[in-house]
């Protein structure tokens, strides 16, 4: 009865007071999220580089966790912000990475296909390789805390994810380059995948103990399902293009069932991978690609301004609420701050680790590329400070505490929470700065538009008039860059005509491949 | 390593399996949404009206769940189909029960507030304490399985809330009466509210088995809450629109950051209630009111086109959903069939309880509404006719089977499960033919352009002209709805100047009346 007087609605203990709970959690964190738009937009409008929106909302966090932490909340309440993985890798990660995809210029992007994915994958693995035995070492020589040689390696995966979101929204803000652009952002897109498959590989290897012999499998395994999961992308993508062509959907009182439908898609393709044991992120990054070239000029006027604006206005929600989740969680979580040394060395090792990767494969690159089309050194001291790691990192480390015994997890993910706030505030809030001392800012774009518009595709004859110092290596390299730049012809003849609705095509496309500048992606 | 050869990157009963288990729940889910969409659209083209769009997406959802019951679907997919209350609560209500307000016509709903609030308190309450008195002499009489009387009354306030979703778009799509419109929909959504409240207060009495003297106590408590909650709800929708009015976001290239704000607001409303104890229900639908009324119109045009169809999409996808979510989880769950006798008969109470607060409220209401006003007996009828159960009582009675002991919650959810299919089904696929057979539909518009637009504001005149059988009781009644009156002068001449942008207002004013008519609601 005393219960009754005080609040009849809300009994202790009960599902009423467990909703209460949530609506004062899910209330915080609308108010962090409004904070940091507000925030973000009053710092982005006095053009104020040295605190980007996710380096806010980040902090915006960490302050209020700190506070919560102070002031004692409830732990039903507390609840509501510890970091699911599982929330994380199915409900804020899909819209971000679709936007990527959808928002993505596929010139620059296809055009550097070959060295977006030397990067993602021969890097990724190189860096994280480099990464593991330099941790193994360093405490091998007691130099910080003894990891065995598996779990290094498992910390060398997941630290070498590079996060996409604050980089390139400087990037986009300040206008660099769009090559630079489309290598900094194809390299984070796919490095996570590479990332998330060598870090279940090796916890997989770790759970066996079955070492050796199984690099190469591993190179093997992310192919398979990289090229699995993209098939599954790129077919959900042509099934939606066919869809919205033949069902005459483009009338105007059927828009919401349109957009119902266009919007279920990119989900459906997500988790048709994830189903299939594939890769969630790869298939969603190619149904945006393909959604955005064929499917979306198929729909109606207004469905398309809509659905441009929706995934826009979902992906810069979740892009904000990642950050913040992450900040209150890092500043709710316990950390285990006895091995500074650990945290100090591993910094070291993965800007170590991050050189190996881009500057070896930029050499690679390079050894294929004609003389004009090099990757410059400039771009590629650019690609390596761009390097911050994020949420991804952050996910997978905190999934290693639950995989690793002994504290070892923990270890890990407080380095790896150190590091993402270190880089995410540090790196995020001198990118304008860096890019401004390289010189890649600004005037590069008409370099864009003369190697580009003049040719009218993704550089086809540039290829065919190089042909010197033909070792087999780098003929297949070659070939591989061949078959990327007539893709574009057949697009435009087979393709294009098949997928969408032949009204005022010619224009159409090529608004497409435009319009992403405007300010669509982020 | 035989599972590395099989597929390395998803291990048994790893976090990798688990995430596969997710993409293949939610595949399906997604598989099945489509669906709905698809053959939704197809029935309403070809005038089918006797399978709405919710009993066609129950029906897939109870053939799917039966299926994966008969194919042994894994547990871990299963656990993806459950249906938990607090997402239905937190995510699914929400967006439905915001459209609800942002669609609404203010002039018949506020015209007709009297009778929803007395429909939905006085009536909701009738209802449930005769379905639960009735049960309980059921009971007592060897009828049906005896339940305590306690809690036949929580199983008589969870089964008197009333779905809104399938009845109205079949209200909608035959075009009937705005008052009768107006009279159903309010009750529905506010009722909602009502048997939640009195459904926790009951189960309060329960534990504490401190019977008696409680009933005003409720009827108080719920006051208490309705009146905080609209005044929540209303307080952020008119913050909101100061937000928008000043903070002079209505620029192009601002269009991102002005909706992610708009779309914010309403779900902070609803966290802002529950997290005081309150009702989100009534506080996110006075905020839907609100801000359709006063923050719509200080956007900028294209963001006005895009929150109403944001809105719209997000509502209808999670109204589709619901009824999929509730199908499958029927589907699965185990259901104590043995008690076959109080299903029926309980299907017979809340036909006799309904009739009670219907006809009830109806008498008491045309007692103090002028002749030419009063609720005619074929609107009675069909509100009488339109009380099918929904996801709500579904929620309140799964949420029993946690609340009761030995039993008695599993006989309530059994109960409620086969009501809820079967108003749904029967009562759904018939409200077309019930409405053409009162002869409520088409015409009738007409009648309301004369009452309404005539008087140019809430039928103000007509109720100071009217003053006979003045007795204490019926003049308060007229009071109240004197004041609702004058609300209109309050809100044209100091409201909405105040609240909204001054430019061409006359005219933007009578569209916002005017537009949700088109298609706006559902």
């Amino acid at each position: 009865m005393e219960d009754m007087r005080i609040s009849p609605a809300v009994p202790r203990g009960s599902p009423a007071k467990e909703q209460q709970a949530a609506g004062v959690g899910i209330l915080l964190q609308i108010m962090m999220l409004v904070l940091s738009f507000v925030l973000g937009h009053v710092l982005r409008r006095h053009r104020f580089y040295y605190l980007p929106e996710a380096s806010a909302s980040l902090l915006i966090g960490l302050i209020v966790g700190a506070l919560a932490n102070i002031s004692n909340t409830e732990t039903s309440i507390r609840a509501w912000f510890n970091f699911h993985e599982e929330f994380f890798f199915l409900f804020l990660l899909p819209p971000i990475i679709f936007q990527s995809g959808f928002s993505l210029q596929p010139k620059p992007f296809f055009s550097n296909f070959g060295a977006i994915v030397t990067f993602a994958i021969f890097g990724t693995f190189v860096a994280s390789v480099v990464t593991g035995i330099l941790v193994y070492l360093a405490g091998v020589t007691y130099l910080i805390y003894k990891l065995p040689f598996v779990e290094c390696l498992m910390f060398g995966a997941l630290i070498s994810a590079t996060d996409p979101v604050t980089v390139l929204s400087i990037f986009q803000e300040l206008g660099t380059d769009v090559n630079l652009y489309a290598l900094v952002f194809g390299e984070s897109v796919l490095n996570d995948a590479m990332a998330i498959s060598l870090y279940r590989t090796m916890s997989l290897v770790r759970s066996n103990m079955s070492s050796g012999q199984n690099f190469f499998m591993v190179v093997v395994r992310f192919l398979e399902t990289f090229v699995g999961s993209m098939s599954a992308g790129v077919g959900v993508g042509f099934t939606s293009a066919l869809l919205f062509k033949y069902a005459g959907l483009d009338i105007d009182n059927l828009q919401n069932l349109e957009c119902c439908l266009f919007v279920l898609f990119p989900y459906f393709s997500y988790m048709l991978a994830e189903g299939l044991g594939l890769s969630g992120i790869v298939s969603i990054l190619f149904t945006g690609i393909v959604m955005k070239h064929y499917s979306f000029s198929n729909l109606s006027d207004k469905s398309q301004k809509f659905v441009s604006a929706f995934f826009h206005l979902i992906s810069s929600l979740a892009e904000t609420f990642v950050f913040i989740y992450m900040g209150f969680d890092i500043a709710m979580e316990q950390h285990s701050w006895s091995h500074i040394g650990f945290i100090f060395f591993s910094i070291l090792f993965i800007g170590i680790a991050r050189a190996a990767n881009v500057f070896s494969c930029a050499y690679l690159v390079n050894l294929v590329r004609p003389a004009h089309r090099k990757i410059p050194m400039k771009h590629q001291k650019a690609l390596w400070y761009s390097g911050l790691r994020g949420a991804m990192a952050f996910a997978l480390a905190l999934q290693s505490v639950h995989d690793l015994p002994e504290g070892h997890g923990q270890t890990i993910f407080t380095a790896t929470t150190a590091i993402v706030v270190l880089t995410v505030l540090l790196i995020g809030g001198s990118t304008g700065t860096m890019l401004e001392a390289l010189q890649v800012v600004g005037d590069d774009h008409d370099t864009l538009g003369e190697s580009f518009d003049t040719n009218n595709g993704y550089r086809a004859p540039t290829y065919e008039g190089e042909s010197s110092s033909g070792n087999r290596f780098k003929m297949k390299l070659k070939e591989l860059s061949k078959s990327t730049a007539s893709f574009t012809a057949f697009d435009k003849n087979y393709l294009t005509p098949f997928f969408t609705s032949q009204n005022g095509d010619e224009d159409e496309h090529d608004e497409l491949f435009g319009d992403s500048r405007g300010g669509g992606y982020g």
